[in-house]
């Protein structure tokens, strides 16, 4: 008994530690995320339409919903983990060596066991409503485009079967995702205080639904996307949700997957490339390179 | 005279200032949260319909109604009570240890005295307009769910006559209040700072709006619906208020009281169960259980 | 030259300055409100109808607007006047002893003509906008009920042409914000710090549009209402304006006037019968009244 | 190498590094703000009009994106520039004295660059969304005011020919920004602190959306309309954006410039003239002028 504590403590302090926090963070992400596109779909009365036709109020919804679930997410999770919640976001710290390369995965691991776990107990407390929104609207569950999109993404009908207008997308995203994320915890900058930046970085994911939200629906995080997706898949969405497959486009489900990646690193370039070497020298702290003479 | 001052100064410091300061917490919170609804149902031109049709940016009005109606309750109160100003919340900090158990009903009596004295407040304001939406949508008052859907919460129709879709509801909802608010005022993770916990706790409330209110209209404080919906009673709603028996339902009263209770305690269970022992680990706090060597 | 500097002086750091801070607060708090109804109501595309007929995004417009209009108007008269921008507030300082009676009038004073003034200068950036909506909707100026209602209040036709329909409203809804300004700035309770009080006491307003707005139109401040309203009178309103009488009401004038002042006295009384000696108790500070012995 | 170095080093510390922030502000800034009418105007189903008709809920996406927008700017370049990224801000600081005049251009050219690069980014993002409205309004390119709105600025119809309306609502609406960003960042008033004046700046714009946005699009912001205008004439859309000629206008292009100019130093006159002496004499500071005993 006491040689089990010992070992849970060990846990708590190591990765197992970690990856708890990161599942339970990504977890409340996904539950109020997912959650606001089940109010604006098939939550409010005269919702229920096949047509996936959010207007600009539901948009609201859905903005604020996503911006808030990231806040909470980053409340929950922030003290243990660092509160990533977002593949990109663990990838984008190791390439910028903020963070070990050896926890990505388990990182990753966490975040979408988080997502998935998320989505199914969404899909629990929604399934009435889903259920009488597919049966009002007389297509069958893995043709019902608008009750899958309560859980992960798919690309605008004007985009038609171009994999490079969803990708682009993806990638602008998660770069402004990325890039404002460095500037909102980087403590020589103007970074908020008072344990601030997790509603200012909720904020952010506000302002991209506000802003890059409608081309693709602003996945921007390949555990938020994929994790809901999976779980839609065994639920009966079929090929709506892997391989992604539905009148416009083919398998689309690597696009919220690769394009957050790509983006997320080059939103931290740019951070690095541009403002990190400015706050450096006005700071006065060593760079690389070798040690010269300043004006 | 100078031993009723004692008395009072007594009263001021001990649980009768609490149930003060509980009860004008909660009043702050149901005068501004059902008047939000008043304001989407009867107020606005265009609203008095009969059918209980919440568009999207009525939602909007709504949930941001609600949550800050909890931001401002919890800023008159939080000095003095701790401003639970919902019976789930005192529960659930009593079963985690925070609160003593011997101040539990008296916390809920003050909560519930609180609600239904602002839900008068809020019916003698608008009982012009509650009678001119009446009026319009000619059914008798114990008739109209609109109307009544301003004081206390229902089942959406297409729950069915299911009790458990609202009380899964009511359980989730309620499980993710206690546990953001755990994570909001737990200093050793990343709590808000500078007194702004009302003002995130508030957003909690915004965000379950947003994201799962509606199903069952969020109550999630079994205060917050009881209170008004026996005023409503008194009133003359009929049995719609009590026992909560409509077209597609029959005796809901419970169920908003019942749900929130379980997934307070729940919520706080998640918390202290995944997080608080990582938090502890981290801070090198005692813990419960033997004391053990540690890596 | 030199002597007029020296009165300059004098006057900077007495009640002259105060009241041009409190012109100036007041000028950007109505400049602010009274703009985003002329936004909502012959601004948008779609607007310009003669009917008063505010959906509920039109409504979000209005309460966010005029919320942000407190929040600024409050940071920039704060450091100087304590930006009470607001009769009824001044009103119930100086019934609270915070605030000496000899100031109340120069206050009054310049929180009126800081209200002119705005509602001036919206009048002179949307006079085109009003032509164009009044113009559409056939009916002559001083008809123009929904012209009207960008600068001033008028109580809702359901509340036909009872007088204690409005004057309640107007005491509930000052009422509310005078007790949650007490709690907001009341440093022992939980105040808001990092200078972040303006940002909440706005978010009160929002709040009271979103609760307590559409029953008459949430002057709440005896200035803001009469100021515009006077404004209107001058430019061919008419008595619509003043003494406020259209179809369904006469002699309005007078309630969002006499509502505030009698509901903001009876916030700051709420406050301090029922929190500020718990308060008081628990800090351990002088009260009134014979010192007794305590517990 | 060592060498040039040495000379990174210099361009960091000095003009070549705030022209740097500057740029990479005005981007984050033009890329948000520009992508929110984009959602509103093309991305949302059931947008596509020709028509510029923009509803209450659209108009709350494009309120709330600017002014977060705003938010995330000044976030990114706060620490190296003061995050100007408005040649009326830098303009204003100039003739305050706050800011030395070598450096205006300079900023100018990063700020008109920096929203020229984001404006090409919206469009290479959102092109498809463009050619399927543009293709479902059947009217060309260089006629279609709609899509053309997404990146720059043009006057509402009621204003007719008038260059005086327009150029009005730029003077009120810069006018408004400066002010409050002057109080906002006056560490002698109330300005907000813990680095949450960034915030609070962007709620202005927020604001300044949702009260003085409609009559010309709230360009407010020299940069913001020239660097996206000139970027749609290159891409087709004529002389809607180069001169700024349509049905009802022409030769717009120099309003949303020029207006800016004059309100923003308008703006800080009047902050200068009402509240800093006032501030001042509070603080006990020198004054310019022969210093004068006082009472």
């Amino acid at each position: 008994m006491t040689e089990r504590i010992v070992h849970r403590r060990g846990y708590r302090k190591g990765i197992g530690g970690e990856m708890t926090a990161e599942f339970l963070g990504t977890f409340v992400l996904i539950l109020l995320g997912v959650g606001s596109v089940a109010v604006a779909v098939v939550g409010l009365p005269g919702s229920g339409r096949q047509a996936v036709d959010f207007g600009p109020a539901n948009w609201l919804i859905i903005s604020w919903g996503w911006g808030l679930a990231v806040v909470f997410g980053v409340y929950v999770a922030g003290g243990i983990s660092g509160a990533h919640l977002n593949p990109a976001v663990t990838l984008a710290f190791a390439v910028r060596r903020d963070f070990p390369w050896r926890k990505v995965l388990p990182y990753w691991v966490a975040q979408v066991v988080g997502a998935f776990v998320a989505a199914a107990l969404v899909y629990a407390t929604y399934r009435w409503a889903i259920d009488a929104s597919i049966k009002k609207s007389g297509v069958p569950r893995d043709e019902s485009l608008g009750t899958y999109s309560i859980f992960a993404t798919f690309p605008a009908e004007y985009l038609g079967d171009s994999w490079w207008g969803p990708l682009l997308d993806q990638i602008v995203g998660t770069g402004i995702l990325l890039l404002l994320i460095c500037a909102l915890i980087d403590t020589r900058n103007t970074a908020p205080m008072s344990n601030l930046h997790p509603f200012l970085i909720g904020l952010v994911v506000v302002a991209i639904g506000l802003t890059f939200g409608t081309n693709a629906g602003y996945a921007i995080n390949p555990a938020r996307d994929f994790g809901p997706r999976l779980f839609t898949y065994f639920e009966g969405w079929g090929s709506i949700a892997l391989p992604g497959t539905f009148q416009w486009f083919s398998n689309y489900w690597w696009i919220p997957i690769v394009g957050p990646f790509i983006g997320g690193v080059a939103g931290v370039g740019v951070y690095d490339l541009l403002i990190s070497p400015l706050i450096k020298a006005r700071h006065g702290e060593a760079e690389e390179g070798p040690a010269t003479e300043e004006p």
